[in-house]
């Protein structure tokens, strides 16, 4: 930690931050500048990262030198995470795509929407039963309703289960049913719940949220791994920012940074990303090319017809012809999928 | 709502879309402009808010006429709303002004500060005692320990006491010792826990998050609303941008904009807004001005051992002199204080 | 265009609205919901665009039906157009790579880089004479000289020169020596400049500003087209975010949306876009299959003493690896480089 | 300046840094972490401040301990200045009023106009005659012809005048007619546009960019102050946000912030920085409240036949009732208006 102080501190004040350093255990040593007095802090940073050193009279900055995260950190572990979501293996060479409808809404429509995604090679089933809406007098999803036939269509397709969940007392629930939790977008920094999916044998998604900083998220998911769940996967899903023009900013930059911050595997999910129907698919080949582990990406059967986020899902068709590029890209750039 | 077709939509399809509104109980009116096709929808909007109608096959936008908020909106009471939180009125002709440190620490902390405040004006106690922390190695809050020292402080100084909730599992402990729940910025959007609260008989202060636009804010009042609790204020405590010599960037504009808008009262909170300390009173000021009917501001006995946001907590001789010269503010506005 | 009005507009305010209307030579149609009154304005949007409608008593809001620009648009034109930069093709089926120093500094530093980035495959060479600084203390371009080096490249290479234009008053001596100009993010609504770079017989390479929206983007394009210059290509070169671990947010979103929304071509600049050298090739490896017509990129050969951007800027081996992975992605997109 | 190195940089590369360090001139000093060593640069921090040094191998981060700019920093001068404006001076205890329309349309408009602002004690006239605008079919500004009608309005009213220069072309006719001029948002890094007006004898109000950050527009009125004006005003017009129901988000906390970064003078414009009229009279009474030295603001006669603007624009007798409730405000928190 770097503490710079303002020109007009004075040497008792110097002095007083010098104590208090030593009074947390740490080592001080002081440079003094023509205008400022910098002080390093040696010793290790977590001590007193959460100390209120600005609050100290005479400080004009304080700059850690250490990151705050350390589990999910790629400097703590040195080699790429793997996370099995039932027999799927995600983060090795293999991109790994999850797909199905934004909400389960019916047994037909849950089942065939499997069978599609499956024949297109969708390796994980996805799938809402818990919904988070911004209106309270829209669909709020079919609750343990929709977990059951996502296990039906487990069963029907030998895809394993991905699903949202948005409050503690759901959990135990959903850990019935569900082969993998996701923590959403809105509740990336629900901290309660992120440190129950700790607890979880599950694996867990979570999605960033739409003004979390890659820091934030790193933070959020070095919750769930300090609670002992090491089997954390990572999603960007689109900041806000001021365009109109798409639904949210699928921020792709996020792809290169945290594959060199951790040993998470990286989702991208072009589909809340961008929120455009017809620039989806491009969004997803640029999400491989830029080095991502596995998509996400809403497929329906009878868009207009949806009872959510109809107006951004891809039909098979269209979802089939996309995984044939996103195959090629794939590839291009030395993984299989 | 009106929708616009896209230039190259066929007849068939406009018919379809036609057929589609229909189908939905309501009426439609085309107009055919030279390049595109406006179909107006005549009838309750509700009905098909949520209707995935972008999703239809020649349609290009889709923009409704009302708007998605009904109990929260001006439109719906036409008067401002009072709270009642404990014997304190918001919202009515006096500026309140809610005061504490971040944390409960222990007792002679919570209890000190709390007669610190109320000596200076405040007229409601804040103090956190399960705290929502960016990192799991800070600092957590003492939890029921901390809820039953706020209780305590307000026995002492005869001050209401407003706390967050921040899992619906906590919510039934919290409501024995809590006189108002606030939702804080980072579960504005955690649905189970608005519903929870609007099942409450407590007011409750919901905060804006940090990508929550203004509109956002009201859907998730109305959230709280629609389960019966109308007792609701919004608190503005500042948006994520790109500028970084401020913690936040405190939005005031939404203080008129939510006047306008909604009958509910609306809170400022300038110590999370800006951060910075020295600026903290300069924001005061303005959100008085600006017309808000009420100020939360953090205040501490020692900021520089703080167990939270030392930095940004001001000492009490520092709120005595604030709340001086928000009093004058208020006088200026045609406010009480 | 659609105004809706007020639940309190007058009789006599509606009608007022339609006679205003009318006095412009258009067409109304009034609809009348439950709550608000609907007029939609028929005839040519652009007569009445700039109006000040929401300024007549009882608006309350005004939509309009039909986009701002004009010549840009694909509508406008239904194909993709090809741009020449001296023989050089941009548009066409080949991904054509830009690339050079941030600045040019001196004869050899500008020759031996514009060889290697062209025995990389580099198709047009870049290098600022005129450089915009954020600080008036730093290196601010060579100015004419630098014109004259970055000509001597072209004799020696062959490569066509892309360089900034930042003034009017330069904008003759920049048109003896360039190939292309560059009118860069923070002039992007110079409009004085971008008339003049439409009345010139160069190809105009216009980057999108730090905070333009991409229909501002399109905005300022067309008042280079509105001048007879259709000699334009868009480059999207990161917006500004509340991310701090990139430079900026490279909105690669904007790529798609620009295909489809325009006729013109779209070049990719990760080199500023993320300004984070390691992370660059992914950016640019996502850029070209997001479906970018071209990638712009510096590259210096010895970037630690690089008298501007040197952090970011590729070294030449660096710039060779990219470039087959580049190439690699292009053929899976159905390119060519 | 601190660097900070890699955890895996050798100890060649960190000597290869301190002989760097050497090379420029100054002095270097190495604390040796745990992980990571630390390396404080003592001396003029200008002298390096814009080499690349995060482009040399083995550098994970540099950090300034020193302010960018200089002349206009509050240490620098450690007084506010006084800039005169005619025979107004901004920047004393006095609130000062800048008023007029948007655009000047004819000579009726304008004298009428300035007449109305007088009376309601507004002490400088704006109005633009050369305009920029996002369309180019849109209303362009009278040019030369406008400056004359203000320098009239000025005859008739005694009012100074301030209008905007958007090209450096045109400082020349617009120095024959105004008394102050003002750089735009959207040049706020026109670099060369900076320049010029900082080898003017008018004073210069500069305003912030969309996504200028604070640090932004003090290293460009740095431009200006360099160049040898020293007479230049600050302008706060709302930045870009994610936030719809304004048109910018006007930025209040850049004023306390900037009273303590700088010593000159800071304006707020709410027209331009909420945009939305009923909502105008809020920010400004909030703007003065939070510290500024004077508010622009638009009025004009006729609203919905305004040639730019008319939406924004407040009628006289609105203007009338908010400087009364702006003087109640500034005499509330020790000023004058």
């Amino acid at each position: 930690m770097i503490i710079v102080t303002k020109p007009e501190a004075t040497e008792a004040q110097i002095q007083h931050i010098v104590e208090r350093i030593d009074e947390w255990g740490l080592k001080s040593e002081v440079s003094r500048g023509a205008q400022r007095v910098v002080i390093g802090v040696i010793g290790p940073e977590d001590k007193i990262r959460e100390k209120p050193i600005a609050a100290i009279p005479g400080v004009e900055s304080v700059t850690p030198v250490l990151k705050p995260y350390k589990l999910v950190s790629y400097e703590f572990r040195q080699t790429d995470s793997l996370v099995k979501v039932g027999d799927v293996t995600v983060g090795g060479k293999d991109v790994v795509v999850m797909s199905g409808p934004c909400s389960v809404e019916n047994r037909d429509q849950i089942t065939s929407i499997a069978k599609d995604v499956k024949s297109c090679g969708a390796k994980i089933l996805r799938g809402g039963a818990f919904k988070p809406r911004t209106s309270p007098y829209t669909f709020q999803g079919l609750g343990v309703e929709g977990l059951k036939l996502l296990a039906e269509a487990r069963e029907e397709t030998g895809l394993p289960v991905i699903t949202e969940v948005m409050d503690t007392k759901d959990l135990e629930e959903i850990e019935k049913y569900a082969d993998c939790l996701q923590v959403g977008a809105r509740n990336m920094q629900n901290f309660s719940l992120l440190k129950e999916v700790g607890r979880s044998k599950l694996p867990v998604m979570l999605k960033r949220g739409l003004a979390a900083t890659i820091k934030d998220l790193l933070m959020s998911a070095e919750y769930i791994l300090s609670e002992g769940n090491f089997n954390v996967m990572l999603c960007e899903r689109g900041i806000r920012t001021f365009e109109t023009m798409t639904r949210n900013t699928l921020d792709l930059n996020a792809v290169p940074v945290l594959k060199a911050e951790t040993h998470l595997p990286v989702i991208v999910d072009p589909t809340h990303g961008i929120g455009v129907r017809p620039h989806i698919p491009a969004m997803a080949l640029a999400a491989i090319a830029a080095g991502a582990d596995g998509i996400m990406m809403e497929v329906h059967n009878n868009p207009e017809l949806a009872k959510s986020d109809g107006e951004q899902a891809l039909l098979p068709p269209e979802f089939e012809d996309v995984m044939r590029r996103m195959r090629a890209v794939a590839q291009a750039v030395g993984r299989e999928m």
